[in-house]
């Protein structure tokens, strides 16, 4: 039976009272893939597994944050939601507003406002409005909406959702039976790689079940933690990480120091390159932000990292499904060919002959 | 613990044995959602469950069939499988062959290549191929390939498919503790209503679990089954039921006669009308094909089926992920509204004040 929810599985972790209405679309209990293949072509003997949060409700990982977000928010007694955010955070926001009844606002400015990257969010009944001003102008009026309506900000500055997002570390933990020797993860906000290592203190604390180096990846044009500043205008095609001042700056690098990990950055080539290898591979597709994880692994055998431990236990986080970015997928295809309709012709482009 | 996809939870069931090497990526164990806004939106008594299966591992109800399909294909020492499918079969055996490090062999008549359609298949690294000629030209090649190397076919006709599909109704069975009253469920080829009705009467004779009503829905523009003869030039929006000579025609009919069940036509607008209750009072987003079992349930009520039972158990069967059709949903999207940077404004725009 599949499980209820993250809420259920670990309520005794989460801030949630008997009276938390528990809003829900049976989000977490995600797979953990072995990839055996991956790591052949990576000529390794890791032991690696990718946590594919594409799996979740809305296909991103966001979903756990976010049924801690509104089920808290319905306590409270909101009647809205509203959120900064053009990506997984609106869509995810919008689908969980939806199951409980609420409006979820989105407020982006007037010239960032991609049809294709926020129609999820509309689908799920968002209202979208385009504030005339940029994203500062966008975010203080999130701000003074909450102040003045009963309407509750779900963007990375919730605290409830990096709680929900821990439930993701736990699931590792119960699925291997201790914690990973490395756990590998996208960092561009950061609340996630702040949410997992809290997640694998806590449930340390109480099971001894251990503590992975923590190894979080940036994209190279999108790198602040790495540099040591923020970045004024990041790029990257990993648009899930496109962050130049993340909100969580501060728990990834405790993350990072208490775990004696490390945060470096990958090229979008490492990133494209990863992509591709988790589709072709292991038949997981997800968003090119994920696959920074990937590209990390790749990058830390070439370093030398698991020089001590070849056959570490690595767990890749995939934050979401491919589907998120289907012009990605495209513009990674190569033309089709057309063939006769003739067996041979057929069985020789077919490469089966 | 997220089980290990669906051979291994329903092993017993299964045309598997020790021998077969499990080619899987954790499907199946979707949700069952309870409806209660929809529900209350129809103004209804009725008990409705969502059986999400969007949120299979790409996307769509074929996972279930696919597993199985490549593991006896693995089994059988087969190099590559071949289909000819544009959309969900195609992305789900290439996905399926990628895990099994099989190639994945795809034909389509040259005229009628959608790169956006096939984009999630190309992603898995399948081998897509335009033949010069009709759809006949290619599934007459489909068949050639596999009767002169050792390829499988993985098109509808593969029967292990229907085998797989069938612990859709297990899982519903294991979790309501019965079989629903009423099982809604769009028809295309017809092999998911045919496997839903297999695993509803093996649970049956094995459990005494029960046997729903068949109720299964065509797009108007597609439904051979209710006109009770092939469809030249099927049309609907909903693509993934758009067939016109389906495949399982049998099974649907049986399905229905056996369990006094229906099937029944609804229009893409009563389709797009459900699409759009799903995700915008459940946050459940679907593919517009999936929503032609809540239209059947919306169109049911009117026509006075549940007046002997209000509160009957209903289950829909949701085959895939809106994500897969993003088009759809821009498509669907009304215009962003443009709003000065003011409190007022704002609050007023997203009708919070």
């Amino acid at each position: 039976m599949p499980p209820a929810g993250v809420i259920e599985r670990y309520r005794s972790f989460l801030p949630v009272g008997p009276a938390t209405p528990v809003v829900t679309l049976s989000e977490g209990s995600t797979p953990l893939i072995p990839a055996r293949r991956l790591a052949a072509a990576l000529n390794c003997e890791l032991r690696i597994f990718l946590k594919y949060e594409g799996m979740n409700p809305t296909g991103s990982f966001k979903d756990r944050g976010m049924t801690m977000a509104l089920s808290k928010a319905a306590e409270a007694g909101a009647r809205a939601v509203v959120c900064a955010s053009t990506g997984n955070t609106a869509a995810s926001a919008a689908a969980y507003a939806a199951r409980a009844g609420m409006r979820a606002v989105v407020l982006l400015p007037a010239g960032s406002v991609a049809l294709g990257k926020v129609s999820q969010a509309l689908a799920y009944g968002a209202r979208v409005l385009a504030v005339e001003g940029n994203f500062d102008h966008a975010l203080q009026l999130v701000r003074d909406l909450c102040d003045r309506f009963p309407i509750t900000l779900v963007n990375s500055i919730n605290p409830f959702r990096i709680e929900g997002q821990k439930t993701g570390a736990f699931e590792i933990v119960d699925e291997l039976g201790r914690a990973p020797d490395f756990h590998f993860i996208p960092v561009g906000n950061a609340g996630n790689i702040t949410a997992y290592w809290r997640g694998y203190r806590e449930y340390d604390a109480l099971k001894t079940s251990g503590l992975p180096r923590m190894m979080g990846w940036q994209a190279e044009g999108a790198a602040p933690i790495v540099l040591g500043r923020p970045v004024a205008d990041p790029h990257t095609l990993a648009t899930a990480i496109k962050i130049g001042n993340p909100a969580s700056w501060a728990g990834a690098v405790a993350a990072r120091d208490e775990s004696g990990g490390h945060i470096g950055a990958v090229s979008d080539d490492e990133i494209v390159e990863a992509y591709k290898m988790l589709s072709r591979l292991e038949g997981v597709f997800c968003e090119p932000a994920s696959a920074a994880s990937v590209a990390g692994v790749v990058r830390s055998l070439r370093d030398g990292l698991f020089r001590e431990n070849p056959r570490a236990v690595v767990v890749c986080v995939l934050t979401g499904h491919g589907l998120k970015d289907p012009e990605r997928a495209i513009k990674n295809c190569d033309a089709i060919p057309t063939v006769p309709a003739a067996l041979e012709a057929v069985a020789s482009a077919a490469g089966v002959s």
